[in-house]
């Protein structure tokens, strides 16, 4: 049997009933689609008794197969940072093994995605489609994310903007390289939407001894230097009064 | 201090170190915004050895103040089910802590938000706003879910909606009557985006043992009977290849 299992953002995180499954797992860690910090590693070990092998980049090509064999006879675990079956490298193990006629379990834990709408004092059913600031190159520059907040704004609703996140450094790109982008978009489009004074909030390495948590404008978050992290960053739309009164409570 | 913890879903998601929390706190369970079950506070009270005690509907005018003079000398947690600071109850609670003085720290867990998204097979960035659909009385029949759907539609995004939630019954507004309700919208709004072909993911009880999750049609939800619990519905858009792959494994 295959069990993924969410260890969510936290050495705190991790949900009891799946320490006492890894318990008995051959124990593996995703490092492909979020970085499992050595930690998290070294906590799970600790409290297993068992190692835990990290599955890199090649993991799709050249371990799961072995995985897969692995998981025929016994009970093996894949540790996920935050929630399983969000990143779609989670379902196509989920649909590898189905096909290869293992039993799939999946155990759920804190994600990020429900840790920014919390933290941010947002109302939840305020949020539009979430999006994605890569990092620009000389021939690659997507500016998809532009056309999402920018109709999650004519709806009047809140956009959560992840930022392009390396697994090799687990960062993200910089928040100022991100607000240029974003600058750079808004020059392109002319949707205008994002200037200066237009407020954005900031979560960096959110729930960890150095999360920043900021409600600041695009002027402002342009020159913040972060630690290294993942970063997120939130377009509100058109606040409503328990939404303000919430941000200045929390911030 | 205030401790807001979440509980997750089910027993086996309690985090390890909100445990170690509320060990050293006067405990206090929402029986407000979401159910906390019985099974959960026995749980709870076993591993840390102290009572739980459940806030109801009048905890917001009786309860927080005492509760709140309770936090300023010791640790008080207030057990949540899923991931706290979804409900505005909670950020209500918040806010009137901090301008009594008090700390509060939120601890995060499993929530059915991404659950729902991970278990659908679909793809997360594809989801929309969500919404609800509330109980119809006589004189009160909101349809604003319809135009919610219809939105998302438009861009081609995917519908979380939940079926409105009783506390006191642990149980969603049926789905027989859920559906009728969307058919009723559709026929007032004629937007030709719900028929019996319509595509509907129903998903109950999600992690418990009567969980159901079935990829299915408009005609054929409105003639199933499902046991009492919590409910909700996807109304997918347009599937990808690789989310049509997913839901032939994962149902």
């Amino acid at each position: 049997m295959l069990h993924l299992v969410g260890i969510g953002l936290t050495k705190a995180d991790l949900p009891a009933g799946s320490l006492e499954i890894c318990k008995r797992c051959a124990l593996y860690a995703d490092n492909y689609t979020t970085y499992v910090p050595q930690d998290r590693i070294d906590q799970i070990e600790y409290l297993t008794g068992r190692s835990v092998k990290r599955l890199d980049r090649s993991m799709l090509e050249e371990s799961l197969p072995v995985l897969l064999g692995e998981a025929e006879n016994k009970d093996v675990a894949i540790l996920i940072g935050g929630d399983p079956l969000i990143a779609t490298t989670h379902k196509i193990i989920f649909i590898a093994a189905k096909k290869a006629g293992i039993e799939v379990r999946v155990h759920h834990a804190a994600s990020i995605i429900t840790v920014l709408i919390g933290e941010s004092g947002l109302d939840f059913y305020r949020f539009g489609q979430m999006c994605t600031i890569a990092k620009w190159t000389d021939n690659y520059k997507p500016v998809s994310f532009y056309e999402t907040i920018q109709r999650n704004l004519a709806s009047n609703l809140h956009s959560t903007v992840f930022l392009d996140y390396e697994i090799s450094n687990n960062s993200s790109l910089e928040l100022s390289k991100a607000i240029r982008i974003l600058r750079e978009a808004e020059s392109s489009y002319n949707g205008k939407i994002i200037d200066d004074a237009t407020s954005v909030i900031v979560m960096h390495s959110m729930s960890h001894h150095n999360e920043r948590k900021m409600f600041t404008t695009i002027a402002e978050a342009s020159g913040m230097v972060l630690d290294p992290g993942p970063t997120s960053i939130i377009i509100p739309a058109k606040l409503s009064d328990i939404e303000k009164e919430a941000i200045s409570s929390m911030y």
